[in-house]
């Protein structure tokens, strides 16, 4: 018995495509010591992924978002700016691309981030667009990650017991799980391989260079 | 039977005392950017800790280390400089060093990293010097982590069977190993629980403010 192939591929962006996770670390926690709350880097590391508007709350509690929320999240883009520079492609994130658009896979690009985030990330993978065929980005759903509205947005119409969830974070394991889909995770985000297997990722692989080589080699991204 | 009761403290200073790791991922990443090296922030996540000697070949291989070594050594400073200012006490890190002195422990800080970063992070957190018995820094050993070296150096006379070495990178836990002294690991650096116990840690605790807590309600730094 083999699982059915993979035709429709939702992509996250950050950690998976770029690498971003840390520079994402470093801007919250500046963003946090501007308005006085200390929080952990190890925190907020582990709760990048999720959207901005669940992330402050989760990182300091309800009453610092209700406090300060706003002011954290709007100092939060002015930080990811001063460290822009910093943010690169992950391993293999270009080939992961190509060897999908070259088996005629569905792929569509599902961010947290807003919009004009996602167009500047977009800008480190140079030629990323025309390989990409949706991109769906936080300004499409309500709610953000870990919820599945913006897997489910990017899914469409495709079938769902085809497609697949690529993405470095818990919050994508969670997001695939519940939009129905399994989640392919990646270890460019910086999580050990074990927090992504107790999430329930499906499978765990070092980056996309890996999958894409999988892919190649063996026509599935699914481990056979 | 209990474990004899702990006399003599070696603290890490980076990712331990202070929140550092991050800060140094992106120093490390951007050091590597300016020669052309793009070396993925994960993998210098997991080689933060070493020696800035060891570093640049385990990060990306002994022919970049021949050619570019010194000058990646050269330009992680200037970019720490930039950063510096993210660095921020971990939690409870200057209430670990009072619980201890009250204590009459003897406390040593052993960090990797040269003595003016030493010192500099040592500002960070203000009154930490009157609270340390001596300060080792990788100026005063040959071989710096994994090696032991610098924990004996650290440990001199003190009786092996009553210490224990605080830390939060894997590297801290092999230089213990190395000086014959358990290690009890922290997860301040970021790793995951798993990553410190898989590679021997003797037990692991969120932040120095659970070990501060645990002393203070139990007299011990080793859970009991």
């Amino acid at each position: 018995m083999s699982t059915p192939e993979v035709t429709t591929v939702v992509l996250d962006l950050d950690g998976t495509l770029v690498d971003s996770v840390y520079t994402h670390v470093l801007a919250w926690h500046a963003a946090f010591q501007d308005v006085g709350v200390e929080v952990p880097a190890r925190r907020i590391h582990r709760l990048v992924g999720m959207g901005g508007d669940r992330l402050v709350a989760a990182a300091a509690g309800q009453a610092t978002e209700q406090a300060l929320g706003d002011e954290v999240r709007q100092r939060h883009p002015q930080h990811l700016d001063r460290l822009f520079g910093s943010i690169t492609p992950t391993e293999g994130a270009l080939d992961l691309l190509e060897a999908m658009r070259t088996r005629g896979l569905d792929v569509v690009l599902a961010s947290s981030g807003d919009r004009d985030l996602t167009e500047r990330l977009l800008d480190v993978l140079p030629g990323s667009r025309d390989l990409l065929g949706r991109v769906v980005t936080g300004s499409d759903a309500e709610q953000s990650k870990p919820s599945g509205e913006l897997v489910e947005v990017a899914l469409g119409t495709a079938d769902r017991s085809r497609a697949v969830l690529v993405g470095d974070a818990v919050w994508d394991v969670q997001s695939a799980a519940d939009a129905g889909i399994p989640c392919l995770g990646v270890l460019t985000g910086g999580l050990a391989e074990a927090e992504l297997r107790d999430a329930g990722a499906h499978d765990v692989v070092a980056d996309a260079a890996t999958l894409a080589r999988r892919l190649v080699e063996t026509g599935s991204l699914l481990r056979s």
